[in-house]
């Protein structure tokens, strides 16, 4: 018995490979599996366990946060932390958290208080909470028989056409509303693609540095990756040429490339067209935050310059709105509507009539727009409050890459120092980061953090925050 | 121009393979996108088109539903039916209706009205909207932070915990939360299951007939579906041992066979379950309304009775709550809950936190089972009523199977009439109705409608709707 209430907690190894939240949220996780933590049974306060440990606060609230998440303890305010009730043993048997996979955690790990510097947020303070729940309200009690029914799989008509007027004027991209499919995340736009234009053992190009789930993803729907490098101007297309000139399909992010922020530049975007339109091949443009620019007006998409019908656009809400909206967007070639329809009376369930209803009256009344507005401001703000105070502190360690826009900001490490350890002990201390290296197919020698900063609103804060790193590093 | 406000529409061709519906259909759409209906327009209320083709009301109505509800008309109100302004030529060039398949067809029409006997729906007029709106609104006024991250992949833990013990209850399952998986719908679920336990040529078993969405899904996933024969047991899981003992998986719906609504033996249900246990395979036991059981208590599932590991349960609220939802669940063997973590954590973008918040407080407070306990007592009156007034008025031609519960009618027609031929004949009438043969693999001679009831109220208003099918037959 090595945790319950009452007794003390043996130590923690620390020449463990498992980070210290980590090897805590594991033994709860077996004490609560073994019977020794029963449903109901309080567990001490991260205080007290801090105390015990004579560990930072932080580690103990990370572990707390993930057992939480899923399920096997809650707070209850004055009362205390306990086991859930009703909780059997096999629930903590079977239900491991990923282990070290930094991005497995991101995608199912739920924190009951937000992280700071997490990544793929918008600022959750600014979010005009008010107008939604006034918009939301409104839906329900006007709900009418054929709100209730299933909503047309290729998403709601009016949300189409409001994104195909939104995406016209701010990223001159022209489409119909039938052009355009709602779904539910980019995972789910990307698995619609390959299921409408993709066979098994399909080559496809991938930027590196690039999001890991879209290489995980066409890896589980058997398609080859292939890795091509990025550099100041965006994909390195030559190098495409070169690696797997006949490949099905290219995967970008031509507005701010994912992770390096760079933007793809324009004799780039136009070999891409022509590699597409000569080699029949497909253009995936991932517009994940393309309204986040601060230097000057957002690009327009590489769609806009589409001629040959190449280009699939795939633009998301979590970035503007909310993640947990579920609700994303494709367009396609306007010559693929029909197969894109076919595919999705196949595989697609829709989304929920009234999430889509809710974005539907916030676009078409104008508050989309003015939040956008307001964002961009606000980002670039806090972009520059964060990168100040995070420099004054670790200005001996750290260069900040000048970027454009975006929603978070590259620390480059200086020396030969290893981004995954010190993101390993960032964690331990309650402090979200990603390494680049885990972005990465292959060695760079590039090591850096990659920290969202929407959530940060003073440079003071950012400074605080530096200071905990400071003394990581 | 063959449609437009003020010129005379030409006479439809009642030699046509098309139902007249369809033909006023395309006869719009191709006006819209060659401009000769522009945005705006006005186009002839119902009643005059109905007038001026000497059709009935309800071809027109249909045809119109069917526009609106892909948005090139726009009914307003006192100001008549106009072209939907801002529509662009090219949206009537792309996006064309499904054409003969009756069950592309339902799920992606989504009418303005709700066509009598329309599959698939709960009694709208009875869910309980006031109870629903109060929910909702509490849960956006009461938005915490963590409520506007990503939700989990696996689904809020509330809901899987929710679901876990209404199941245990209703349904005789023993599971954990950690072993319920939130999806958005029996596709999605299906779609999952693919993923982590099939591979590209696998052979399934699936009932013939059975749902027609099942075998299009596995085949777009490269999966070999293999029918089975149904009788009044249900599979005949010796059959399929004849056709492919090797299979990989076989997909059932032992509570009430769809669409036959007979249920599955015990001798069938225990030989299914030995046929897995022996050769790993796997029962997918899609549960679709499996509360809806008029005569006697509904039936223990056949999950209940797994005791090796081999049944995925597949459970949705569009029957027990709205299709609208968007919302179904999956439970998975202990065993397989690691595989389908990890699959969820690469392909399920989840779905929105919003929906998942107010089902959980629908259920944990206590409404859930009560609406399940109001409807199955509706839903026998409703069925009653619709099977009294059906027969009374088309005796001599249909018989209506004896089904213990189920959602639908199915109204065997006597002597040699085609099922589909007369289902072509009530959708030009503005009459919902599928066909058996459309739901079958190969030829049987079995012709039957298939017509839900949940809608339908009194014996009188189904003698109304059967004195419209009666001038069909």
């Amino acid at each position: 018995m090595n945790v319950t209430r009452n007794s003390r907690m043996s130590p923690l190894d620390p020449t463990a490979a498992e980070p210290f939240y980590r090897q805590i949220y594991d033994r709860f996780r077996s004490a609560i599996a073994n019977g020794l933590l029963k449903p109901g049974d309080r567990i001490p306060s991260a205080r007290a366990l801090t105390k015990e440990l004579g560990l930072a606060r932080g580690t103990i609230e990370t572990a707390y946060s993930l057992l939480a998440a899923e399920g096997y303890i809650q707070a209850r305010g004055q009362a205390g932390t306990i086991v859930t009730p009703g909780l059997t043993p096999q629930i903590a048997k079977a239900s491991a958290a990923p282990r070290t996979e930094r991005v497995a955690v991101a995608s199912d790990f739920r924190p009951d208080s937000i992280l700071p510097f997490q990544m793929g947020l918008p600022a959750l303070d600014a979010f005009p909470r008010k107008i939604w729940a006034r918009l939301g309200a409104r839906c329900m009690r006007s709900m009418q028989p054929s709100d209730m029914v299933h909503p047309s799989v290729f998403g709601l008509y009016g949300l189409r056409a409001a994104i195909a007027t939104y995406l016209q004027v701010s990223r001159g991209i022209d489409c119909s509303a039938s052009q355009v499919f709602v779904t539910s995340g980019y995972r789910h736009t990307l698995e619609l693609i390959a299921h409408a234009l993709f066979k098994p053992g399909d080559r496809v190009w991938i930027e590196n540095p690039g999001y890991p789930p879209t290489r995980d993803l066409l890896g589980l729907m058997h398609m080859t990756s292939v890795p091509v490098p990025v550099d100041a101007d965006g994909m390195i297309v030559s190098e495409g040429l070169k690696l797997a000139p006949r490949a099905r399909a290219a995967v970008v992010t031509p507005g701010h490339q994912s992770p390096l922020c760079v933007s793809l530049s324009l004799p780039r975007r136009l070999a891409l067209l022509d590699w597409a339109a000569r080699n029949q091949g497909w253009i995936i443009e991932d517009d994940y935050d393309g309204e986040y620019r601060y230097v000057s007006r957002p690009l327009p998409a590489l769609k806009s310059l589409d001629r040959d019908g190449r280009v699939l656009y795939a633009g998301t809400f979590s970035k503007v709105l909310l993640p947990a909206l579920r609700l994303a967007y494709l367009v396609v070639p306007q010559e693929q509507v029909q197969r894109f329809e076919d595919v999705s009376r196949t595989f697609v369930g829709g989304s929920p009539q009234l999430t889509q209803a809710i974005v539907t009256a916030f676009i078409t009344e104008g508050h989309f727009a003015r939040h956008i507005q307001r964002m961009r401001k606000l980002y670039a703000e806090r972009r520059e409050a964060t990168a100040a105070g995070l420099e004054s502190v670790l200005h001996k360690h750290i260069r900040i890459d000048p970027q454009p826009g975006g929603m978070h900001l590259i620390l480059r490490l200086k020396g030969r120092r290893s981004d995954r350890r010190l993101v390993a002990r960032m964690w331990d201390e309650g402090l979200y980061a990603e390494a680049l290296t885990d972005w990465m197919v292959g060695s760079s020698g590039a090591s850096a953090l990659l920290l969202n900063f929407t959530n940060i609103s003073t440079q003071r804060g950012a400074e605080t925050l530096g200071n905990r790193i400071l003394k990581l590093v």
